[in-house]
């Protein structure tokens, strides 16, 4: 709601909707900016790793480019592309999915701007664990909701979640409760257990889930990819899935993600879709659909390669004896606190200037999360040595 | 808001938030589902030509690709693409512009979406005139804010707007009007002395003016382009302008589009890209590029083939002695009326069964226009010729 008189001597900003206003500056951007373009500068900020898209995925979109497909297309997404994401998924879940489960968003992003414009407006709040990606938060914020923080401890086994705290801040105007699991940034996973109990909480009082399992199969326990909600729910629990072909195929730059959820939602999705992007350029679905049937051999191999950047970076940053971590069990960061170090986005800047490696600051990921870094290890694993290295000897220097 | 109790039985579509349920279907495409794929159907319903993007715009993008440009980018749109908006809109409106005032979305539809979550939010109105293309009401909608529509009228003298009307439609809670012009679905185009009325009630309420100028370009009076409120305002009118790749360019399955703002609003702007789809594709950026720089003649083109199109869908029309409309001043659509005949949506049925020829319900673009029907004519003249034959050969069965 506008609270400012839109009085003409109001500035153009002040005039602005309230919850536009308040949106914040992405806290990773601001490293990004301070670093970006140095010379031999390692970038560990983004969740982004070095390859770039495979050949065989963009060539699948020149090809449909070629073949003039530029025109307006399905607003839930092709139908081969929703036929691949069942299959994809029939496969990782071990049971059978509909290609109608599947909705083609313009990013994870999307998925979850849509998702949440679905379930929260005015007044709602969503419950949401911390430390995590702040975009869920800013994004509740922009439909007008509020983003209840719930902060994850940590201790001695790692992070944990509480999950009395959790229902504590249940409210009557919570909505939905929004995880990311495993997590970006701690790389905490949510176990069997974990999803059977916030289920429950969930059914308890009414609420939607909003599970981003962007990072399921960067997972380092047992079995192909991480517990899922999938393995949980029942046909018509109130659980939405966002996701992303950003991380798995390489693809951050092109934006496309996906929604699955219950084929009684599709309609009110569809309309979603057409009232914010209207669909996704058919040349990029194409590209998806191949990176589905035809990517797991590069998914298999950037795995391994994080499996391996999470060795070193944890290896070589605990040899500092200066540096906590829970050792991630998914996702691609490391998120770790230096003893001492309490100003973490200026030791962020100082490890920019003296290590002349990038990471984001803790600040960036909400309650619990202020005194940590955190480190990208999807990356090159020689180049991320050096880096880790060259981290590791600028704290050892302080101590 | 929500006001349904979240109960377990509560059923899922009834668990969703109000406004999300609310969001309507698309009166375009219940008339496209139903003629899809008829054997010598001759589609006129969307608006959206029959070329495909031109192959020196597609191969900017393949080379793109082909470089490996397929990471993260700038939020706000990578800066050769914004100093490409600058010097086309100076080109266009015979003034300096600087790259700070473009901003790259994913759509226009989305250009919309931001500039609306801007503006206005719960219990906030937006006024705006009808007929119209239905998507900015709807989302107007999402973002839980009310669209008045007040009614143009249709006379001897084509579409006018009132403008006593117009001022009576403003609220304590009007935030914004939103204008497209030219219209989709009319052709009017406001005249200079109209956007002057325009700005000068928005500056007494202090309101915004989202200026939708998508078919500027598409004008079929004097000078290069339609009026736009570029010609009136002050560098500091509340106006933010929303714009498409789509049209002038055949781009419209690739979903990227701008906005054009102050440049104060910029952080505003790039938060809310980041919170709603994260930027646009790199390698679709290079391809707007191109379109810009190198696709003058192509619009040239599209532009002389429109307004045959127009000419020739008039002319046919006309000669059945039943159809009523305004010669389109803009845009490439011809809304029109057919004597005796007050049930469009089965007329519109009724002719992709007759004729083959698929349009759009006028109930499909709010009060005022529900006794028309919408025909595209940016299509090859010959082929549009026989449409509008088809169409009225039916017509004239009935009189």
């Amino acid at each position: 709601m506008n609270e400012t008189a839109l009085k003409p001597q109001t500035s153009l900003t002040d005039a602005l909707r309230r919850e536009a206003r308040a949106a914040p500056e992405s806290g990773i951007v601001e490293a990004m900016n301070y670093g970006r373009d140095r010379e031999g500068m390692i970038p560990l900020w983004a969740g982004e790793g070095d390859l770039p898209t495979p050949a065989f995925i963009s060539e699948a979109a020149t090809r449909s480019l070629a073949a003039g497909e530029t025109f307006y297309t399905w607003q839930r997404g092709i139908p081969p592309l929703r036929e691949a994401l069942a299959r994809y998924h029939s496969t990782l879940y071990g049971r059978p999915f509909s290609p109608e489960e599947f909705y083609v968003t313009g990013s994870g992003m999307q998925a979850i701007q849509i998702v949440l414009a679905m379930v929260a407006g005015a007044g709602d709040e969503v419950v949401i664990p911390t430390p995590t990606w702040p975009n869920a938060a800013a994004a509740t914020g922009i439909v007008g909701a509020r983003s209840i923080e719930v902060p994850m401890t940590f201790g001695n086994d790692g992070w944990s979640l509480d999950f009395d705290r959790l229902a504590a801040a249940v409210t009557a105007k919570t909505r939905a409760l929004f995880l990311v699991s495993p997590s970006n940034p701690t790389g905490w996973t949510a176990s069997r257990e974990d999803l059977h109990a916030l289920l429950a909480l969930a059914r308890r009082h009414g609420l939607w889930i909003i599970a981003d399992e962007t990072y399921a199969r960067f997972w380092y326990g047992e079995g192909p990819r991480a517990p899922s909600f999938f393995d949980v729910m029942e046909d018509e629990d109130r659980v939405l899935f966002v996701n992303t072909f950003s991380k798995n195929w390489a693809m951050t730059g092109w934006r496309i993600g996906w929604i699955a959820a219950h084929p009684k939602l599709g309609q009110v999705i569809e309309n979603m879709i057409q009232y914010s992007t209207s669909g996704v350029a058919q040349f990029m679905q194409r590209a998806a659909v191949t990176a589905i049937e035809r990517g797991e051999s590069f998914v298999a191999h950037l795995i391994e390669r994080a499996r391996r950047g999470r060795d070193v970076s944890c290896d070589v940053l605990a040899a500092t004896g200066r540096v906590r971590f829970a050792r991630p069990e998914g996702a691609f960061y490391l998120f770790f606190n230096v003893d001492g170090e309490t100003d973490t986005r200026r030791l962020v800047m100082r490890l920019i200037d003296e290590a002349n490696v990038g990471m984001a600051p803790g600040t960036a990921f909400g309650a619990g999360g202020e005194q940590f870094l955190r480190l990208c290890f999807a990356r090159n694993p020689e180049q991320l040595e050096s880096a880790v290295r060259r981290v590791a000897s600028v704290l050892s220097q302080r101590n």
